[in-house]
This record gives C-alpha cells, sequence and structure tokens, in this order.
C-alpha cells in the first residue's frame, strides 16, 4: 500500500501516527517526493497538479477533515471513492465552541463586554436556558452531538436537516418549507451545515430576517451558507443581537472585510473543530486496511455532496 | 410564623413564592411594613437599622445566597442562628459562568479577541484538555460541583480547601502548606473560596508570582481574597496572560477602577452565580418548616465563618 500524505499542516505528524498505525504500508508526504501517483491520497486541500498527477492505480481519497466542498468542486477530482474524517474528536472540538459560544450570548458575555468598555456595572436578570431556543441546523455526526448537548444543557433545541433524523429530545425537522416557520421562533441560531449546491447562500437576508429580534447567529459550518453582507445589515440595523462567525466565504478573511467590525460580531480564524490527529490516524488505518483487503466502505455522497 | 423579606432585588416576587410554600405563615416585605420585629429575617445585606429592630421572637436569620460575609460582619447581627442558600441551583449557574472562563482562555478566545481588534487571521494551535491543570481553591457545595465538572470535561484538576476533602477525580489538597507548591503548576486558577479572616488577602503578589508564565486567575468567590494591584502588575509585566473577575473589593465597582482596562481582563457584575428564586424557595420553606417545628437544623458556624 503506497499512501501519499499532502497537507499544509503537520503533515510530517500525520506520516509518523500513519506509519505507525500501518506498519507495512509505505508513507509519502508530498513535502518530501512531491506530486507523484499513489495508490491512496490523504489529503487537505490538494493542489490541482497532485489530483493531475494520479494514474489508475489510485484506488481512494481520503479527505483530513469533515468538509469535502474544496475537494468536490475541484474538477480534476479523480473519480475514484472519496472518504471524510467522520467524527474522530472532531465534534468534541465543537461542541466546546457551541457551549462556548451559546453561553456568550445567553449569559449575556457579549452584554458585559460592551459595559466594561464604558466602564458600567450593569447586572442584567438571568433567564431561564428553556425560554432560550435554540435551531441547529444540519445533524450530521457533528450536528446530531451538538443538538443533544445543547438539549442536556438545558435549553430548549429544534434540528433541521435536509432528510428526516429523530434525535431525543431534539424537535426534528426536514426541508425546506419547514425552514422558515422554524427560524421564526428560534433565539440562537447554529450553523454546521456543509457546503452544497442547496446550501449555498440558504441564510440569505430575507431568511435571517425571519429569526425574532435579538436573535443571535452561529457559524461554525461552512462561510458559503451565510450571506455576510445580510447579516452585518441586521446587526447594524439592530435587528439581531450579535453574531459568532468561525467560517467564510473565502479564508483567511481578507484584514479589510467589513464583518470584522460588524456590532457584537466574534470572529474565530475556523478553529471550531480541527482535527484531532491521533484520533483520526486510528479511523484512516483502519479504512485504509479494509480498502486495502478489497471490502467496500461506503464514502462521501458525491451528489449529495457530503 | 412570621416572615420578614429584606432584599434589594425581586422582594416582592420572594414574597409570592414564599408564600404559595408557606400557606399559614405571615409573609411581609419590609418594603411594605418597614423594620418591624418579626419570627424570622429572609435577607439578602439587611441594613443594621432593620437587625436593631429585631427582639426576642426572632428566632433565625436565612441568608438569600451562599456568601455570609456581610452579615457576619455587621456589629448589630443578633446572636440567633444563621443559615445560607445551600446549592439550590446555584452551583449549576456557576459551573456554566466557569466553563465559559475556562474555555474562554483554554481555546483562545481571548487572542482571537484581540487578533479580530487588528484584524488578523491566527489560527492557534490547540492543546489538549489534560495539560491544563486547573486548581479550584474552595471545596464547598460549589467548589466542588466546578471541580467535578472541570475533570469530567477532561481538565486536570487539583482542589485546595482549609480542612481535607476527598473528591472523585480530583487532586485535593488542604492546609496553608499545600498552596504555593500547588500555585506552582497551576494554569487556570479558580478562586470559589468564601470571605474569611484566613482568606482575606490570600492570593497576594508572592502566592500570584507563584503562578507558572501564562497562567490566568479566575476569581467568582469573593473580592477580598484577590488583591487587584497583584494581579494588575503581574498582568502588565505579562507574566500572567489574563484573568475574569464577577467579584471585587467593593461592589459595584467604581467607574475610575484601574482593572477595568488592565491587559486581557473580562470583568462580569456580581452575576456568575445569583440565587435561582424558585429552587431557594422550596429549600427556605423547608427549613423554615423544620425550625418552626423546634427542630435542631445545622446552619452557618459563625466561627469558620461560612
Amino acid at each position: 500500500m503506497h499512501v501519499l500524505i499532502h497537507t499544509d499542516n503537520d503533515s510530517a505528524r500525520w506520516q509518523r501516527v500513519l506509519a505507525n498505525a500501518l506498519p507495512g504500508a509505505r508513507i509519502d508526504t508530498t513535502a518530501e517526493v512531491g506530486f507523484i501517483p499513489a495508490t491512496y491520497l490523504v489529503v487537505w486541500q490538494p493542489p490541482t497538479a497532485l489530483l493531475d498527477a494520479q494514474t489508475e492505480t489510485l484506488k481512494a481519497i481520503l479527505n483530513l477533515g469533515a468538509g469535502v466542498d474544496a475537494l468536490l468542486s475541484n474538477p480534476a477530482l479523480p473519480d475514484v471513492p472519496l472518504y471524510k474524517i467522520e467524527g474522530g474528536g472532531m465534534e468534541a472540538y465543537m461542541a466546546d465552541y457551541m457551549l462556548y459560544a451559546v453561553l456568550h450570548f445567553y449569559r449575556g458575555f457579549d452584554l458585559y463586554r460592551a459595559h466594561q468598555s464604558a466602564r458600567q456595572w450593569q447586572p442584567q436578570p438571568l433567564e431561564e436556558k428553556r425560554d432560550w431556543p435554540v435551531t441547529v441546523l444540519g445533524l450530521g455526526t457533528i450536528g446530531a452531538h451538538v443538538a443533544t448537548l445543547l438539549c442536556e444543557h438545558g435549553f430548549t433545541v429544534a434540528g433541521w436537516s435536509r432528510s428526516p433524523k429523530a434525535l431525543e429530545g431534539i424537535d426534528c425537522h426536514a426541508g425546506m418549507d419547514t425552514l422558515e416557520p422554524l427560524l421564526g421562533r428560534t433565539r440562537l441560531l447554529v450553523n454546521l451545515l456543509p457546503t452544497t449546491e442547496a446550501t449555498t447562500g440558504l441564510l440569505n437576508h430575507e431568511r435571517l430576517a425571519r429569526l425574532p429580534e435579538g436573535a443571535v447567529v452561529i457559524n461554525a459550518g461552512r462561510g458559503a451558507t451565510l450571506e455576510l453582507t445580510a447579516l452585518a445589515s441586521l446587526l447594524e440595523r439592530g435587528h439581531l443581537r450579535g453574531a459568532m462567525l468561525d467560517v467564510f466565504p473565502n479564508e483567511p478573511l481578507a484584514p479589510d472585510h467589513p464583518i470584522y467590525t460588524a456590532p457584537n460580531v466574534t470572529l474565530t480564524p475556523h478553529i471550531a473543530a480541527p482535527t484531532p490527529i491521533d484520533d483520526a490516524a486510528v479511523q484512516l488505518a483502519e479504512r485504509l486496511e479494509r480498502l486495502e483487503q478489497g471490502e467496500c466502505v461506503p464514502g462521501v455522497d458525491r451528489r449529495a455532496g457530503y
């Protein structure tokens, strides 16, 4: 088995942990050997030249993360099975991010930050969590985990997904018809949808305006889902209270982007759910071994886009 | 039974919930009847004149919160049993505050806030929680709950208290001799100690300087425990990374207090653990009934100060 790793982050570390997990395999990195043909590509945002260099020896591509939108939109993507990291500890990182983001607004830390700047002492009344309805968009491995955790923490949680799901304690909805009424009764909107044709621009001005006054938007799914100009305008007008954003249509975010200074927006540089290397390596190694033994391993559904 | 309520916050609501829980009792508020003698005082920061107005009919004082330092330091305090709210939902509020505070630093939200102001995109490596040793000072109902929760979340947690305690998963220490070595291996210091003679000024310059470089101080116990000038100087020098403070020696904090603008300090106006009225009322009503039936109900230890 010949595995070729390409990632800008920690490629030597991925090589080391995969070599440990797969003692018989040849594990290269593009940093060492360049763009050569391989049996398996283990990649994050591979350049087109690497994809073009592959031959019929390529059996599969394994994506070093949950989001495969960048891969799928690359016209050079070879027609081999595609896999993504599933869970693998990422959902715990995401859950912490979301817990922080939800507490930030629910407990008024955004208001207290403004009061501190103005040297004001203004304790706010503390509402009950059940009076803070949260809606989680996207109920894959990560979304389902986040929705369940917020529900266990006492928030009233609804979920929305393309295909119908059932999750204990979560008021689950599916399909476009249900989205706008659901937004109308959402105080904290959490986006964890993947980028697909159907989700691109989903959170546009019209839909964001359906959120009740004082609602909050948290996006750690994909930047393409949320129209930033619409968000900024609803924040400026005071219709929305604030936002916490980890993902953007173009990353890194340009230094002169107006969202940097939109009212009550907290920005983070796509750090909500990094791939935990050790856990993910175990998952990758197991998948590579099954593929090598000729097993049929279900992967990304290219038509659905995730 | 004649109960007299005094508090600046929600006294009518306390009256309503206590009247519901104790149908036979006479429940007054000082807002309605002034400072008159009663059988039981249910109070938060009572003025001396109210304490002075009491006669031998007074059987007990019930404090509407966990901290009794203001009551104990009042020379007019009558010599009757003293009770405080124990748990009653407060520990859940405190746990959320602490989870937010710990995630704020562990996940680098403080750094990302500064980067956002500078329009910079600088993802930071994410360390493991087990490499972030947390020390919780004070292991009463609230401190034990917070320590256990942070341990369940994956942090390495030590606890420190006056008298020895044992808590599953927590490395527990007791007594002054153990404090300084413990500070030396603490990355996140969480203070939940009550104000007593022994804890006043405990976190002075010498002890804070024992914390390793880059450590963080979180105080939601009492303001008198932490010397703010020492904290500010260690922050200015860059020895400490940041702080989150909910309590202060004098509240409300004076608008010109220098701590408002100390480096990487987040201030909140004593909101970490408000007393949840409905839950606390059940506890108060049960205690009042037991006292009225002549039961011996253990309360605050005046010598220990909590």
